[in-house]
């Protein structure tokens, strides 16, 4: 047992985990340990001065204060300091051929309206218009019936409808569809454009203070789950994008990458009716089996 | 160099590493890398769930909007982790006799009155009547004419002003004064009692799920400083607390506890009348030259 008074560098850090000798559930134990020995040791390398953890303190409580129903500043945080991805990573170690996941992301809202396939999502006028084309399969190319697909994305101009005026109160570039008995499911939009993370709080200014520009490459998000199997998070890159290789928030697979195409005619591969000019986004998503 | 997609856990940190390539100033630089490489590992330790990240998330932002002009969560979080002590520590380290130093802790208010030496600083009635004569020297035992004393402390049912409803609009227990040209000063106050830190936020939700208590032993605050002396921020406690050997926020060093003495009679040891029953705190403040 440690001192229990005159702490100085050499003692604290044992002091507190020695104070968590009455904490009954042993992954909180194991949390809270590990987060003292790794925050004191970053303490102790960096040597802040009373000033900087001032301003430590002052950051951590900006990012909070930004936050909204409409803004997570603490999810953009934990995505530039590639955190989010090292999660993700370590959650979705073994998925063999299924589709490689990437980050959530701080514009995911579950009361997206559940609309039929074919639908357009995308109210606003404006925009090259798109098409997306996919299908969800089990591991053996067997088409999924009746998955649950969850998109998002940013408008041509690389906004969410969530950073407008109207917030959450018009979505827009969202919905939910299910599969039909082949695993196809497909909808109209507009092709979404690359974006800077929102940059004008805490994480901006560190972005800023750090070199790095806040943009990500133009993608569109899928959340897919069906019963029986393990859901997916992920995202369609579009290719050729400048900011393939340097995503701010590090969530580029080259497999998650897809070529537009423009379509010819009228009439999709998938043999629906398009708007001339109407690009084509087309992907084979593979959901894993259940453990 | 290392890859800029397809990120996983063995390769991520060196990327958001090699991010920071563009960044000017070298103290930034150093600080971010270590902040980068410290939260992996603890990350890569814990391997947290995605519900458990999420967890985290929720937990940081709530402890950012707990935050307003009387509370400051994120100070809570940082000296309950004994954090702030050892910033304090690293700060602090070659102080030779001068006084110890101790946390500033979340309930400074900067705004404070300036008084006369002989105030009584708590306007509220009840709570036992103290005298505080003190005096503040540099390390050869000489006084130091006008040095600048700040104090707070809770009253004593352990509440601080700024807790109670008028918040910052009635500022209470708490002042500026300024040492004669013998650097004495001298002021009546009440007795104050052991707290919980304030714990009805994600702070004492984190006390509670590691089996800790919120208490902190009695104690009243000073910040001294003068020109050409380091200024010490530090508490004095009062002897025979029950919490010494347990205070949340690691704070207590043998060399600031003093023993309150009760009055005998009505003329303090430093010459003052006093009511009936006044205790009497005591303490001799020592100030490193400024090197």
């Amino acid at each position: 047992m440690s001192p229990m008074r005159n702490f100085n560098e050499d003692n604290i850090t044992q002091a507190v985990l020695d104070r968590m000798i009455a904490c009954t559930d042993p992954r909180t134990r194991k949390i809270s340990e590990a987060l003292v020995r790794h925050l004191h040791a970053f303490v102790k390398e960096i040597e802040p001065t009373e000033a900087e953890w001032s301003r430590a303190i002052a950051f951590l409580t900006d990012t909070g204060q930004m936050c909204s129903d409409t803004r997570q500043e603490f999810i953009l945080l934990s995505d530039t300091l590639g955190v989010s991805m090292l999660v993700d990573a370590i959650n979705h170690r073994f998925n063999g051929d299924a589709t490689q996941t990437t980050v959530l992301g701080p514009f995911y809202v579950e009361e997206a309206a559940d609309l039929q396939s074919g639908a357009n999502i995308s109210r606003e006028p404006g925009g090259m218009p798109l098409i997306v084309e996919g299908t969800v399969e089990d591991a053996h190319g067997n088409g999924i019936a009746n998955a649950m697909i969850e998109t998002w994305h940013a408008d041509g101009s690389g906004m969410y409808d969530v950073q407008r005026a109207t917030g959450k109160s018009a979505l827009d570039m969202r919905a939910r569809f299910r599969t039909d008995a082949n695993g196809r499911f497909w909808y109209r939009s507009v092709v979404p454009a690359a974006y800077p993370i929102p940059d004008d709080g805490p994480v901006g200014k560190m972005l800023d203070a750090q070199g790095r520009h806040p943009f990500r490459p133009a993608h569109v998000h899928f959340k897919l789950s069906a019963p029986g199997y393990e859901t997916i998070v992920t995202h369609v890159f579009i290719d050729d994008d400048p900011y393939l290789d340097s995503d701010v928030v590090f969530g580029v697979k080259d497999a998650l990458i897809t070529k537009l195409l423009k379509i010819d005619g009228h009439v999709s591969p998938g043999g629906h009716e398009v708007a001339p000019n109407t690009m084509l986004l087309t992907y084979r998503f593979v959901l894993p089996s259940q453990s």
